[in-house]
């Protein structure tokens, strides 16, 4: 029997039992002091708790920190904050991230080694810590306040992204919710990821270690803004069990369920980040097929949907559909010339590597729409990946320009 | 005894003895019908000739054409356009570069597999070749004409970018000049990278094909205007013989010499490429040291130039150096955080991984200045290598961005 898998309005972050959060504004940033700032998420039952980091071999110190503490896979809260990312700021940084886990600790009465930590921010500026420990007290935590969350995390974010689904299979049901940040920061700054997941299901450890992989793997993996890999780059799944008894495993009747509802919110959360890449007016999917691997597939699409000649003609509606083959060309995925097929939405642009006429009138229009799509066929082989990104605007360049001060 | 190396004023691909070029406007671009888009580049003696080409799978069909008729390292004439790629142009487009060398061939008493092409400009559109063959009827060759040659190559460059130098040693003297032009089309398109480099020194074939190779990986292939590589890159280098009498192979006396002065002639139009990317206000240099390899010098030099936030960073003259850090770190080279030291200019703003406090303002002028000079030290081994870009400003978007029609 198939599952049923539906999104719930309004859904987010606390939508999954016995999930609590809140947020307060720390004064972080102190261009932006209203703006809340700090947040926490809590759950009322013990975690289960996966995480996948930063590749980037500089490391802020929440990621070595929130890395090291999740050895176990256990957690029972997440405390967040933007406008710092306390990167880059030595032994000091380690300090202050685990001295927050603990004061957070303190107020709800966990041990300190469940607190997992995040932060977004400019980079090689340590935390004002005072105005943090004197507003974490200040936070209030409710099942509702997965939508303050959301907004806490944003930072050149014009939208906060959040969502929840609801999983039912035979007389199962649990929820799969989310919160994540994209690209871009007050102060201008890196294009930090952070993205935390929360279930009612409960699974066992590793089945949620790797499902957390395959479907960050396929989301926000997928995901490029601009080529940019931040330190702070982390996305949590937290399992506290509430709604089901047994712990799905691998090979449980529910293992595929659960797989497919959490992809269902990470593709949301990252496309939505896509959708809001900094200075951005239009979602751009490529889709690959045909590639000789799948680790080809999701290169090609991932070097293609990160050109900044093809964002850029993109931005500009310019069927300059060159760019994309020479994107291809350079991605180092397996090419034969005569072989690849190009279309841009439903119009064919190529067809087995030679030129089509095209209304340029109607290709236009199609690259005005707030969503481009561009697949190609390589007809080499079985592998398919889609990658998510957005045009390259002169809003980008202002403001990852803009003074640091 | 060492080799003297000097520029030579208003040095270009015609200065050294027996090289002739000249230029039209054939009227490729129907936009810009007077600008000289089509130069010719001929040698009254035979010459040694070998060539780097684009990394791209996919070639546009002159550098197809081209990589052939090199096999036998052999070549007496160049002929190459403006304003159009001919590229992803299919059989069509290799028949038309055949047919362009072969016209040129009859006109100035060569064998066609004696002349080589180059075209760079818009893709998937074919030459307008009955403009281009009335066109080459036209042009005149000059022992002056190299400085026609470096215009006709221009499109959304702002400068000509030729240069040559004089090598002296003992009694030997000979001359190495060279011609490029770099990044952007009048229509926007590929920052496609051509090169041609003439000597009138004699060189073994072998020995010319490395020191290519060498002078073109520290220069042209550290240059990162947008991470786009063309289908239509290439770099040619012709050695008539007419200013020494035996060849120079690897062993010789004068073979260092001539590796200095061709690396000096290429670091020169690689900078001047560098400086004058589209729509760039400012040259960036990357210097990293004590990298644990070359290869991993090379690697963290080139991401952190190619970087679009430390590009945004610098064009608003923003001392958020985080960025660098965060860059080297997705670099994939190997670093050690606690040992890393990076200086802005002469200013260290990083010193064993640790933030030091500096001067906003020095910094901020340092940053305002025409040329930004960013080092490392991995302090890891003796890696070291230097790459070149430019800044990200709203006018690269701008000129990237607009129709293609």
């Amino acid at each position: 029997m198939a599952a049923k898998i539906e999104f719930i309005p309004e859904g987010t972050v606390t939508s999954a039992e016995g999930f609590f959060a809140g947020a307060t504004s720390a004064g972080i940033n102190k261009k932006a002091k209203n703006k809340p700032d700090l947040a926490l998420l809590f759950s009322e039952a013990p975690c289960v708790a996966a995480g996948v980091f930063t590749g980037n071999r500089i490391k802020a110190a929440p990621v070595v920190l929130s890395q090291q503490r999740l050895k176990e896979g256990r957690a029972g809260a997440v405390v967040v904050n933007s406008g710092c990312a306390n990167a880059s700021t030595g032994d000091r940084g380690i300090k202050d991230a685990a001295r927050i886990a603990k004061l957070v600790a303190e107020g709800i009465g966990l041990s300190p080694y469940d607190v997992l930590v995040a932060s977004t921010g400019v980079i090689g500026v340590p935390l004002p810590m005072r105005r943090i420990t004197s507003a974490i007290e200040q936070v209030v935590l409710s099942g509702e306040g997965g939508h303050e969350m959301a907004r806490a995390m944003m930072t050149t974010d014009t939208f906060a992204k959040e969502t929840a689904v609801r999983v039912r299979m035979e007389n199962s049901q649990f929820t799969i919710g989310g919160v994540a940040k994209g690209s871009g920061m007050i102060h201008p700054n890196l294009a930090t990821l952070l993205c935390f997941l929360t279930t009612d299901a409960a699974l066992e450890l590793d089945f949620a270690r790797e499902a957390l992989k395959k479907a960050v793997d396929i989301s926000f993996n997928m995901v490029s803004i601009d080529g940019d890999t931040s330190p702070s780059d982390m996305v949590l799944l937290l399992a506290n069990g509430l709604a089901l008894g047994k712990p799905i495993s691998s090979g449980s009747r529910l293992a595929g369920a659960f797989e497919q509802g959490l992809e269902k919110v990470c593709l949301y959360l990252a496309r939505c980040i896509a959708r809001d890449g900094e200075g951005a007016t239009r979602l751009i999917e490529v889709k690959v097929d045909g590639a000789a691997s799948l680790a080809q597939a999701r290169l090609a699409a991932r070097t293609i949907v990160s050109s900044p000649l093809v964002k850029a003609a993109v931005h500009g509606a310019d069927p300059n559909w060159g760019r994309i083959m020479a994107a291809l060309g350079r991605s180092g995925a397996e090419v034969e010339e005569a072989k690849i097929d190009l279309y841009l939405g439903n119009i064919q642009v190529v067809k087995a590597g030679t030129p089509l006429p095209f209304n340029k009138r109607g290709l236009i229009k199609l690259l005005e729409g707030k969503e481009v799509a561009i697949s190609l066929n390589l007809n080499l082989g079985s592998g398919s990946a889609t990658a998510w990104g957005c045009d390259l605007s002169k809003e980008y360049v202002a403001i990852n320009s803009r003074y640091m001060t």
